[in-house]
């Protein structure tokens, strides 16, 4: 006789993304279908989790609408954390701690909807399952804007954040050169991304045949040498009214400084030591001041380019939602320790499916932009860049606009104090 | 009999917006209608003129298509300048330069979609038609994001901005909550405007059942005080683990240094003496970080809040449309020396119409967020405020997708260093 199905918890980690909810949609929808009693929502993550702080998912998602709501909802619906579990060798009453309460509430599946750091924290605990005897399977789900994931063709979250930007850059190019005639000016974009260049990349999207997209695009994977940027904008400006260049926040000299580390002046560390990597088109735009006399200005995208759900492709947040039932579905069919990918059939027409991987062969590897995606002097990414690109901004998610402004999945006290 | 009609020349002045180009094909449109052959465009307003730089918008506009996607196409398709006509006194040479060439090019209407210098620009040459009995009619077609023209109930371009706004600052507050629980985080949008709130004050469209909006608000009508606002950071900062405060970017202090201003690193003037008002969020988040400790982001909206097409307001891009037909047809009739205004018939259901205003009364004049718009402490917007603003952010203008990115209408050329 078959084991009769219990309880399943969901927790959302790391950075933020305007498709991560879409997700959450999924595993709530498929465990329902699957027959759980109960799905929980953790807290801010394994670190909530470890406080007691849980919802039951059913009292938020009551209707079609609302499960609609949530996957045009962006940030996290039940809040993310950036802890990272110890070993077991180090700290093993964290572990039995968070048994006990997977156990307490009759869990069977732990799905964990994150990037690296989320893929280590279910590597951690399948591995401790399996040692204490636990029969609870984890199961992670892909989620990041950075789309560095190991085994995976690409990542939820992603293919929305590069909509954005690559709409974003296009609307920002039109804007440079309406002013601008003779003097020349150089708009410098920063883009999200420390060691990995897919979203500055994607501001190459802007390009088509009514925009010449940006005039040149740094990625982190190389390493940027300030005089021939310079060089390199002299150049452009003679051709051009208004020159734009995207820049990756990650970008660093060949001896591994970012240049938002330069300016001596940066605020990018605050009180309490947080590091925050931005001020690099701010630095780059007073350098090229200094250096070509000409008018700048230093246009970050901050977390506009990681939550703009408005702006949402169809294809992102239609597979966030698949890869999230598909994460749910192999934890009741018994895997556990691994993680959902997706598999790439083909470009044109774009074709997809999903997999599943070890995560151990995932959780703390990190995937760059291959070297020969981009051009031989760094300045720009290859077609073969734009041809993966592509198929992942396809489609719209229209907006449920309620006077005016789009509508979002409330959760009542999210701001709370803990 | 009546005289044979002729040709028109249209241009765009000041910065860009979302809404100009709707103006630009609603001013061709009725031309045509009302049997003008030629359409002309200056390219980047008087000063290309000037240059003799000009287009037949015929050859750009040659189909329906073209004209919605005109409609959709952010920033200004001609191009714009920040020319300042000099009196009659000082330089009679540059309107005889003018009238010489709108003489040679069989003009008989010149419109100028603009806000308050290019209102200047339609006050001078229509006097300076009235002195040198010139036919040529001159009108005025309102347009600014920062919504300060006197006379009209709003400017075509405020909507849009006002929605861009609101749903991005909705989206950055459920950005910022996401990962924070308890140390607390205060981010600080920075929002356009030198002298008017009214960019600033739509912040507050984020707030709605599903959103506490803003925390705080800070326009630049009323003085803005540092202790004070640390203060009010304090206070906040007790209540919730991520606050979010929207400022202007010209708040200065009692004695009228801008905010921006104090950061004596401040690279806001560029090698050119370009006067950029930007730093204000990252200025006041270095207080905060200093007096608080705690952690803090600065967000500029940047260029994006003018141009982002891809989230315009229905209801703007309609007026907008409507408002160019009108000049045409006040310029048509007779009218000169003259601007359309917009007309609030009623708030709920919004209903407005256009009306035809002596240029006289507006160029020069700035319409500011009246006091009791603000509430007593001067940290938030009022009801009415929310009251006028709403009607105008309603509705959207479905991009034109080409390959997941919006589709605009090129210029060639248009970068061109002339």
């Amino acid at each position: 006789m078959e084991k009769k199905k219990r309880n399943v918890i969901v927790g959302q980690s790391g950075g933020p993304t305007a498709a991560i909810n879409s997700s959450l949609a999924g595993v709530f929808r498929t465990a329902i279908d699957r027959g759980y009693k109960t799905v929980y929502g953790m807290l801010h993550g394994v670190q909530g989790l470890l406080e007691g702080r849980y919802i039951d998912l059913s009292e938020h998602i009551q209707s079609g609408l609302d499960a609609e709501l949530l996957k045009r909802t962006p940030s996290a619906y039940l809040g993310t954390c950036r802890y990272k579990l110890p070993t077991i060798n180090e700290n093993k009453e964290v572990y039995e701690k968070i048994f006990k309460i997977l156990d307490d509430l009759q869990v069977d599946c732990f799905i964990y909807i994150g990037g690296n750091d989320s893929m280590d924290t279910i590597k951690k605990l399948s591995d401790y399952a399996i040692i204490s005897g636990s029969d609870i399977r984890f199961v992670g789900c892909p989620k990041t804007i950075d789309n560095d994931l190991a085994l995976t063709d690409h990542t939820p979250g992603y293919g929305s954040a590069a909509k954005y930007i690559g709409t974003s850059v296009k609307e920002i190019i039109r804007d440079g050169w309406s002013l601008e005639t003779k003097h020349g000016q150089i708009l410098i974009i920063e883009i999200m991304g420390r060691n990995a260049g897919w979203l500055t990349g994607a501001s190459v999207l802007a390009k088509g045949e009514d925009c010449d997209g940006p005039d040149a695009i740094y990625l982190p994977e190389l390493p940027f040498d300030i005089p021939t940027f310079v060089a390199k904008a002299k150049e452009l400006l003679k051709k051009k009214a208004s020159v734009v260049i995207a820049v990756s926040e990650g970008i660093h000299t060949a001896d591994g400084k970012y240049i938002c580390e330069m300016d001596e002046y940066s605020d990018y560390v605050d009180a309490f030591g947080h590091k925050q990597l931005t001020g690099t088109a701010r630095y780059l735009c007073n350098v090229l001041s200094k250096e070509i006399g000409c008018k700048t200005r230093a246009i970050e995208l901050s977390t506009l380019q990681r939550s703009a759900s408005h702006c949402a492709s169809r294809i992102d947040i239609l597979e966030a939602y698949e890869v999230g039932g598909a994460a749910m579905k192999a934890a009741d069919e018994g895997d556990s320790g691994k993680m959902v990918v997706i598999k790439r059939l083909s470009d044109d027409p774009y074709q997809a499916g999903t997999e599943v991987k070890d995560v151990h062969k995932i959780a703390n590897d990190e995937r760059l932009v291959p070297r020969e995606w981009i051009t031989p002097d760094g300045t720009y990414v290859t077609n073969e860049f734009i041809t993966y690109v592509r198929p992942l901004i396809q489609g719209d998610v229209a907006p449920i606009m309620v006077d005016g402004i789009p509508r979002h999945l409330y959760r009542k006290g999210y701001q709370d104090l803990l």
